[in-house]
């Protein structure tokens, strides 16, 4: 299956405010997706917004989600209800010389669609799979693999790239040109989802190693 | 004005999935809002569900949400429609020794209200103080204050911290008893949002020096 390499622009996923900052292009928001590790998921039950924060993973054009067969959000967005999916790597602080000009640097990503089901032991087996290896790479061959009754008790859900953009500000502050010469430190705090030091479950066996994909672990390219 | 200190337990903001996990508990809410930088704003418009990630402040039982008078979102929100609030902080990952129990340890607080508009050019500058502090501690004193065509250019939210849950997961992965004697490593990867060093903007004069507030810049307690 290939995919073209921008999203269509639609009325819902145009970026309405700063539309420079907007971007449909493909290889951006997969590169986005691919460094978060958590989504926030839009949904509306009873006419009331619902937005919850879930783990996910990414395959060519679709993103996965799972849970319990008995989560009540799962068994509302497998009917097909229309869904927001966001995704926020927050970059850092542009510290400007007037307040006003205080901005973040970041890269979203909103994406609008439907979820399908996920159905068949060997197809959500496999994006058990990816939902493992996006948030450890390396973990699908390290793990105990699930059993079947483990890939029955959980719920998989497809979701969509097709239509949703990424909105991306990078650099330093925009301040009003006279405010320049003002005595004031002006630039970009950079931020960053950094890992520490594995911490070994208190039941471990004293021999085991921390395998060196945890020890290497780290977002992004 | 005196806050109760849990808040109510509605249907909405019933925690149903691991109920356990679910807390309603005012100050550890605030204590997820006040380490938090962005929250994932969800709202609805023509039938469809949107999230946004934004910058907030938090003043006692109340967030400040800001941006253009020129944005959509916000003149949708100020209309008073059901709106859900959503901060996350992801802390680790938890490697199990199964697939089937990798997790990963959050806290994270879902609010359900109705924004209001701040107005008065007194009340708006307060809260711009508290979304200028919130995100950088010791920004008002050091920045350029707002002017009043500044102000007038900016629209205010309020939105209560008054119905809604915290959920929070800490500690080891809880592996079926069966698999605890596998070879397999097992414990948590702690995850911070760490600040890397500040980077000058190129405009700014070289004896200019970075200041203390941005040098020990650190979000949580």
């Amino acid at each position: 299956m290939t995919s073209s390499e921008t999203l269509p622009v639609t009325d819902r996923s145009k970026v309405k405010r700063l539309p420079k900052r907007g971007q449909y292009d493909r290889a951006l928001i997969n590169q986005i997706l691919d460094e978060a590790l958590v989504i926030h998921v839009g949904f509306i039950a009873n006419n009331q917004p619902f937005v919850i924060p879930m783990g996910y993973g990414r395959e060519g054009d679709r993103l996965y989600i799972h849970g319990s067969t008995a989560s009540r959000m799962l068994q509302n967005l497998q009917q097909g209800i229309d869904v927001c999916v966001t995704a926020t790597l927050l970059d850092g602080i542009v510290v400007a010389r007037s307040l006003f000009h205080y901005s973040m640097n970041y890269r979203s990503v909103v994406l609008f669609g439907r979820a399908t089901l996920v159905e068949g032991e060997a197809a959500k087996t496999h994006a058990l799979k990816v939902l493992a290896e996006h948030m450890v790479p390396g973990s699908w061959e390290q793990a105990r693999k699930p059993k079947p009754q483990e890939v029955n008790a959980t719920t998989v859900l497809a979701f969509p790239i097709e239509e949703g953009s990424a909105k991306v500000r990078t650099g330093d502050p925009k301040d009003d040109a006279a405010d320049h010469s003002l005595p004031i430190w002006a630039g970009q705090l950079p931020l960053k989802l950094t890992p520490g030091s594995p911490i070994p479950d208190p039941q471990l066996a004293a021999d085991i190693p921390i395998p060196e994909h945890l020890l290497n672990y780290h977002r992004g390219a």
